[in-house]
């Protein structure tokens, strides 16, 4: 498929290059310049090569790569995710968009989870998108650091919402593509609070007790 | 220790019960009745006493067994547990009380986390206790069916809360006693909100999936 992640850095993106261009997925880099988008999209080539991958990978503005993409998956801080997807609109028709936004904030050692006005940055995504898009609530709690070894079998669980059956089977069939992530939906969009605030639980657990938890549901 | 269940039925009280009777522990049932209180107290005397066990199990009315005893569970429903613990405030002075109260609502088959107006069952909780008392937020996520068969280890882990640290380090020694769990802090009482908000997506999985979650960090 054609993948596009705006913004393309930061915590998650590397490892879902990575991974999905072993697995033959187009990906399109977007980021605000087209410069910096086709520089780590060049890195991205770069570290695939070495391991033996030849990637399809482009960089570009993220307004274009979200045109040319079947799936995006916003790879941008909380702050600034709705606004870009905002100024992205236009290129944006029927697509399957993913959000694996969470809006934390810290108090002394401690994340709490703190939701736009919305409920959930899911929720005020859904408000700057066209009504044909397709959003899927995801990825809010993978490891970064397992993720981006291509090698090692991701043993979490993904638990995803929204309210497109159809859209929730393609983000599935692409996650378990990654091994060994299994996929739970929950359910309806309405759901997305309550998995976003899974992460500064687990981001706060980490802090404390100096580990890299996931989730499993067992 | 003298342990106390306000509410003393429903869900995970009878495994916690069980267990804690099996371990030793002094136990009081508290309802809103001194009648239906022994009742209660009857039933699972004889329950223990089948599986070759000798209880201490004593029932009364809530404020006398919140007054009896050294730790507190509160195992009433969301929209009766303040205003219980409020009417026993008079009889709790510095002893541990521990909230697994989540506040849900049903929207079709899924449920959705509905936080009273201080964000958190816990802490609405913690507005009526007497300041000397010290709320641990824990036991939301277990599972009631294996909790009550006492042979079941139960591999899972039970994430609290709290601003006292002896009182959380007493509800990880009570829990840890009951095989395998194992207790992440996640830090002050602020945390509850994430943790509350763990069981309506647990509960809507369930649903979907004909499962019998429970959750563990790995």
């Amino acid at each position: 498929m054609k993948i596009s992640l705006l913004g393309g850095t930061g915590d998650i993106a590397e490892g879902l290059v990575l991974r999905w261009s072993q697995a033959g997925h187009e990906i399109y880099i977007g980021s605000r310049s087209e410069e910096k988008a086709q520089g780590i999209a060049a890195e991205y080539i770069e570290k695939l090569k070495e391991l033996g991958i030849e990637p399809k990978i482009h960089g570009m503005e993220n307004a274009q790569a979200a045109k040319h993409s079947e799936v995006i998956i916003i790879s941008i801080p909380p702050e600034y995710a709705a606004s870009t997807i905002k100024a992205c609109a236009d290129n944006i028709t029927d697509q399957i968009v993913v959000t694996p936004v969470v809006s934390m904030k810290k108090e002394g050692k401690t994340f709490l989870f703190d939701p736009p006005s919305q409920g959930s940055s899911a929720a005020e995504i859904n408000e700057v998108l066209p009504s044909t898009a397709k959003l899927v609530s995801a990825y809010h709690n993978l490891p970064a650091t397992g993720l981006a070894k291509i090698d090692e079998e991701l043993d979490y669980d993904v638990v995803i919402c929204g309210d497109d059956e159809d859209a929730k089977a393609v983000v599935t069939k692409l996650t378990e593509e990654m091994k060994n992530l299994r996929v739970l939906d929950a359910g309806p969009l309405d759901v997305s609070p309550m998995i976003e605030a899974i992460t500064p639980l687990i981001v706060s657990l980490n802090i404390r007790l100096k580990k890299h938890f996931s989730i499993k549901f067992v």
